[in-house]
């Protein structure tokens, strides 16, 4: 294993340590002295009267969460060990931190452990009257039940569900409505993945799964989890057909559907052949009679470094289209 | 080799095609259907009265050069084959796009084919009454003189000297002010980076370069050219001090200076480790006195899957920082 890492135990720590002071007009990162729980919140505190959003979940995803902490997204995100779920002492000073009394949408990806921890989290907050709703994102088509989950995984459809769900909330919006409209999005975005080679968490010191020298993982996971079957070494036209087909059955997708086409990165793979991928799940949209509407091509959803990609499709009214392009201020999307 | 490509022959064409697609509100891409030189220019046209910014180079430092063009920085960008200087014929057409009659800066990173290519170029532009200066950027302390070079190479600085100079154009200033300005931030900008592993690229099918299990090798080029030496690996605190201590000699770094630390990824490192070594990079310089005023962490000056990164810090002075901070929105830098 090669990193540029210290102490890999406190991987986590050093970056967050690292983020932190890189973006100290946007973000205040708590308790890396050890002195409390670690979560991150805004530099200048929750804004009075809007409806609080928090999100977390393991580390090794970055940008996600802690990225999307900032004007238009979060109110406040908590990191997790790298590839598992935060516990409900770091998450329930989040959703107080994001409190002004308008109540906190809680945005959780669908495993086992986030799901738990956060429901133990949200009781504990509820308990110091803090109004609580949970939306689950659960947009991966690759597999029902996994590793680590009951139903669908939570994929990098969240970003769209932390980004349109920010808008509603900084619009005014209240905790009703910014959970319906977060719902809105889960219910129409879809997501699935392939791995090129597999990542290696840094305490482990091993890859998190072997792919032979000319085999690829087509429904990976964020975590490395299996996928739907492995198949030989594809051309990029021939895997991202792989990923979308399925993604747009599922979304029901139809000639005339206006949609965001997201291509995100899992880490160690190039920007350069995530256009690519993005060209050709643009033209398959196109021949289907479907409109690109909007577009996001990027590493936002990682997988440490691990090379692959995911295609992520949401659907779009005119309402979610807005949301989607209200300003937004955060360390990793700004516009 | 595993790649998300479709012919390798074509990975340049098929890359700016989704690129171009994904980002038509800001750039055209030109000639992607063979029918004549491909270079990238806004997509509204040049600005009338404005001094025009051209940079290029060879792809597979994404999103560096295309990924700038775009409102306050550059005006129009030339991307060449996988690590190969793009030709007179795609940069003259470039040079004329970027036009208004206000004259064009050339941005030029100090290698010997991008010299002699963007000569010739502005020769002949020059013949068709386009006025150019041209600006070199030579900011990689790790080597004088290397495989591709007379002198030193131009690497991630080359951002701070697009960005700086697309805001001085911006706001109006004429072409030797614009020059001016850029040459200031060549002066003050240094850099210097490290290979944790080798990339391939993709006509080629194979590593650019071997480094051993346990090698690193510091002061790597961006093309994986040798750099100062290789050693065993290392911890992210050591290496970080190998990388930086060149750079801040070599700037002459003082108690009192205010810099901008730019943590470049290689684009095969996770965020997550720039954040460690912008962490530690950050201290260092604190320690010496020095005020980090502006920060930039991520993957903008790419060398395909390489892992690895680059520390660059550019000395500022009052005005080189407004111009820093003034709006941007290109795909790739945006605020």
């Amino acid at each position: 294993m090669k990193k540029l890492l210290d102490d890999p135990e406190n991987a986590v720590v050093d970056s967050l340590t690292g983020f932190g002071a890189a973006h100290a007009d946007l973000v205040a990162v708590h308790g890396l002295d050890g002195s409390g729980p670690v979560f991150v919140s805004r530099a200048g505190g929750a804004v009075a009267g809007k409806v609080g959003l928090v999100s977390g979940g393991g580390s090794g995803h970055e940008p996600l969460h802690a990225g999307f902490v900032g004007d238009g997204m979060l109110d406040a995100a908590v990191p997790g060990a790298v590839f598992t779920s935060p516990t409900p002492d770091q998450i329930v000073p989040a959703l107080q931190a994001a409190d002004t009394g308008a109540g906190v949408l809680a945005i959780v990806k669908n495993y086992t452990g986030d799901v738990l921890n956060f429901e133990t989290a949200v009781e504990l907050a509820q308990a110091e009257d803090v109004e609580v709703a949970t939306v689950l994102v659960n947009d991966d088509v690759a597999v029902e039940d996994s590793l680590y989950t009951a139903g669908r995984r939570g994929v990098a459809g969240t970003v769209a569900v932390e980004k349109i769900a920010g808008a509603a909330a900084a619009r005014g919006d209240d905790l009703a409505a910014v959970a319906a409209v977060a719902e809105r999005v889960v219910a129409n975005v879809r997501s699935m993945g392939v791995a090129l080679a597999a990542c290696t968490v840094p305490h482990v010191g091993k890859p998190s799964f072997d792919l032979g020298d000319d085999e690829i993982e087509i429904g990976i996971g964020i975590h490395g989890e299996p996928g739907r079957h492995r198949i030989p070494k594809a051309p990029a036209a021939q895997i991202t057909r792989l990923l979308l087909e399925p993604v747009a059955a599922d979304l029901g997708l139809a000639a005339g559907d206006r949609v965001l086409l997201f291509v995100n990165g899992m880490g160690g793979t190039p920007l350069s052949e995530l256009y690519v991928v993005y060209g050709r799940a643009r033209a398959l949209l196109e021949a289907r009679g479907v409109t690109v509407a909007r577009s996001l091509v990027g590493n936002y959803v990682t997988s440490l470094e691990m090379q692959g990609a995911s295609i992520t499709v949401l659907r779009l009214d005119d309402e979610l289209e807005q949301l989607w392009d209200a300003p937004v201020h955060t360390p990793a999307l700004h516009w």
